[in-house]
């Protein structure tokens, strides 16, 4: 955005913003929630899961006045301009005051929402209703000592593995070939959806049978884009196995952010980045990209698979991904409980990490500046990315446990036993359940560390 | 778009601009209208151009009722789809159906507008407020007549000029930084607004002081992107030259796409196509692009004047371009009008195409399938390109003859004479008078085709 634009930006966003929250919170739709609720659904019927779910969503909402809404919408709008600024110049004082208006203004949120135990529970409902703090924290401190305990020999086994194994000429056509051959091997219909070019991957559905990936491309390497792209297209299936024409309706949407990741890391790193992927796409692969051809499966699945601590999030490998998230999660924690000042942030995210992984930040920008998320006002967000790892883990679990031949299907690269059982415990489900009884549905049991922790024991060995 | 995705898409179109109709249309609306000119706003003030515009738009929209409006759009975004494939596959039998509706949902708009003499007058009006058929039919009778006196010596002179002159390699990198002085240049400000890639060139502001170009590039061709940036940078200049603190309002707002087309056009032609740019820009150019070295300014301000009638109209040249609108003009006000058969276009094209430009059409996609805007829905547009041509010409003159020493300016590269001329008489201006008014007060006239005429027969010679 050029710079002139943005105090009218922040303006249209602010005033969006305040129209979808003063529409959804008028008087009138409380009242037709009350007459859905009085009509007399069958408790199991699609009416009475989306009377339901709409009923949370307003409660919640008419707590929220919508000035605050607008406000937090417009101090945002201008605290995602001086956070680029600042992580340019790696220099957190350039956002700081942003930043303290955004705690600010999001207890003042959580204030008026309510809460039991920690205005960070306001907070997280927003991205994975039913969640708390305390739970997260039970979860995150067993996490974080069973990675600790796998992680020095994961480094070790990985410092075998030569870095630049994969390096080589991917032409990006070629890359942009396999990779759409790679997503409707695993079921993205391209009927209904898309891949392009974007500085940032994502995944976008706007509109009933039209959801969008985006994935980047660099020439020298194949595997930012492939995995892109099987990450997203996770996000993709997900969209594309909600009942398309309950567009709209709980019903018709995602549950959480932690469910909707487990999506995309399960395609990412489940399939994509297991041994059986390379023993099925090797002799493919070796077609687009004839670079590939000196390479076994079995070097390829190392080299993806390398484990190195690194201070880039969105760069790190599947195991030192969740300290990343547990130090973020405690921060955001202790800023929003109020035990932490802003202005200490730097110097607890550099001790906490070097605790964490071992390296010492030098810089804000690979620092507490890296991620644009407390800038646009997500604070409770963070969480979700290692819910989805452990719901992902978990969801493999019973997969393979209720279907003995997945493991064969996997190396056969026959990917519709997976597709059809998360259609069917997830993707169809909508936001008919809440994400822990949909786990609980789907697993037998709300979600766990426990099988992450024995994925990445078994994948990357130790302790 | 994805396949899939149309059947909703319709509906959301639909939906959004019946919303934006029954919003503008609603009572309260105009009974504040009514407010208005009741409080005795002196009739030369701001608030009083707001007003006598808005007025203007209520009671033309009131007209017109919402599910009409609706019909349409969800119509069109069927037709657009349905057109693509038409002209992928040359077949005009594929988008008749579609073309058909639209013909008669958009006469049905134009009979509740009303108008005096011809449907077309209703729909003329929503693109340049003002103009009639039987006035556009003069203006391009006699405009057709002296270009067809001028184009065969404009032809004989230009097939001296070697079509491939500028063939060469020219990096994007370059194009992209060459483009961007020269953008600069002319007064384009860059920190409200950019210039982006993408595969048709537009211009769009998005807000107040954000402002949108987009060009494309080929790495054998500058002068496709130098001139869409020229040309997207006219609209820019139009658009950033209006009152930004007045953005979404009629004083904040461009007047007609007729006055607009003539922004980009004198920015593109009258000084982008001149000896006088080329005479400056050399070498600059040769600079950037070192291929031009082997040429003189002469050599490629020749090579960027070729005339040569060809199929497509937005490749066309500065000579032929207002035959291809002719020819669209004549052929919608005998459909809108009744006399013309949809069945019947494409031969009837064909046979005023050869009469026109003395080319066969052997192909509808590149006859009458070639553009967008019948399957948009907008019929009555086409005219305005060339009243953008008009009035450019037209502009050029009464700046000249304002300005003795403009040539000088030119020849200097010296734009700020030219920028603040328009900013002042047009710019600025913004909806405070309509098209014909607006020009009268720059120009002391209203839009004529002599300036075009005499500016086309200096340039290319002939009769």
């Amino acid at each position: 955005m050029p710079p002139g634009a943005l105090p009218y930006r922040a303006e249209q966003l602010a005033w969006l913003r305040g129209q979808s929250h003063r529409r959804f919170t008028a008087r009138t739709v409380g009242e037709l929630i009350s007459d859905c609720e009085q009509a007399g659904f069958d408790p199991a019927s699609d009416e009475a899961a989306n009377v339901r779910e709409w009923r949370r969503q307003y409660d919640r909402a008419t707590k929220v006045p919508p000035r605050l809404v607008e406000k937090l919408e417009r101090t945002t709008a201008h605290a995602r301009e001086a956070w680029r600024e600042a992580r340019k110049q790696s220099k957190f004082r350039l956002f700081k005051p942003h930043f303290d208006k955004i705690l600010s203004l999001t207890r003042q949120m959580a204030d008026c929402i309510g809460y039991k135990e920690s205005p960070y529970d306001a907070l997280l409902d927003d991205y994975e209703p039913g969640v708390t703090a305390s739970a997260l924290r039970e979860t995150f401190t067993e996490l974080r000592a069973a990675l600790a305990s796998i992680l020095p020999a994961a480094v070790e086994r990985s410092s075998r593995v030569p870095g630049d194994l994969l390096r080589g000429h991917y032409p990006i056509a070629a890359q942009q070939a396999f990779n759409r051959k790679a997503a409707e091997a695993i079921g993205f219909d391209f009927s209904s959806g898309r891949i392009d070019p974007t500085t940032h991957p994502f995944c976008s559905r706007i509109g009933a049978r039209d959801c969008r990936l985006t994935t980047r491309y660099d020439e020298t390497d194949f595997v930012g884009s492939l995995y892109s792209v099987l990450h997203e297209a996770g996000h993709g299936l997900y969209e594309q196995g909600l009942p398309q024409d309950e567009f709209g309706t709980p019903l018709g949407s995602a549950v959480s952010l932690g469910i909707h990741e487990s999506q995309s890391r399960l395609w990412e790193n489940h399939i994509g980045r297991s041994a059986a992927f390379w023993e099925y796409w090797h002799p493919t692969a070796c077609e687009f990209f004839p670079d590939l051809k000196k390479l076994s499966p079995e070097q390829i699945t190392a080299a993806i698979n390398r484990v190195t601590p690194s201070f880039i999030r969105t760069e790190s490998d599947q195991m030192t991904y969740d300290l990343h998230i547990v130090l973020r999660f405690e921060v955001e924690v202790d800023l929003v409980e109020g035990r932490l000042a802003t202005a200490d942030v730097p110097s607890v995210w550099n001790q906490e990490f070097e605790k964490l992984l071992g390296l010492k930040v030098t810089k804000d920008s690979e620092g507490c500046l890296q991620d644009i998320h407390w800038a646009g006002g997500m604070i409770g967000y963070f969480p979700t990315y290692t819910l989805g790892n452990l719901n992902a883990a978990q969801l493999m679990h019973s997969m393979a446990s209720a279907n003995p031949a997945l493991d064969q299907e996997l190396r056969a690269g026959v990917y519709k036993g997976v597709h059809s059982w998360l259609r069917d415990k997830i993707h169809r489900q909508g936001s008919r359940l809440l994400p822990a009884a949909l786990m609980q549905s789907a697993t037998g049991e709300p979600t766990r560390s426990h099988y992450q922790v024995e994925y990445l024991r078994k994948k990357f060995g130790g302790g």
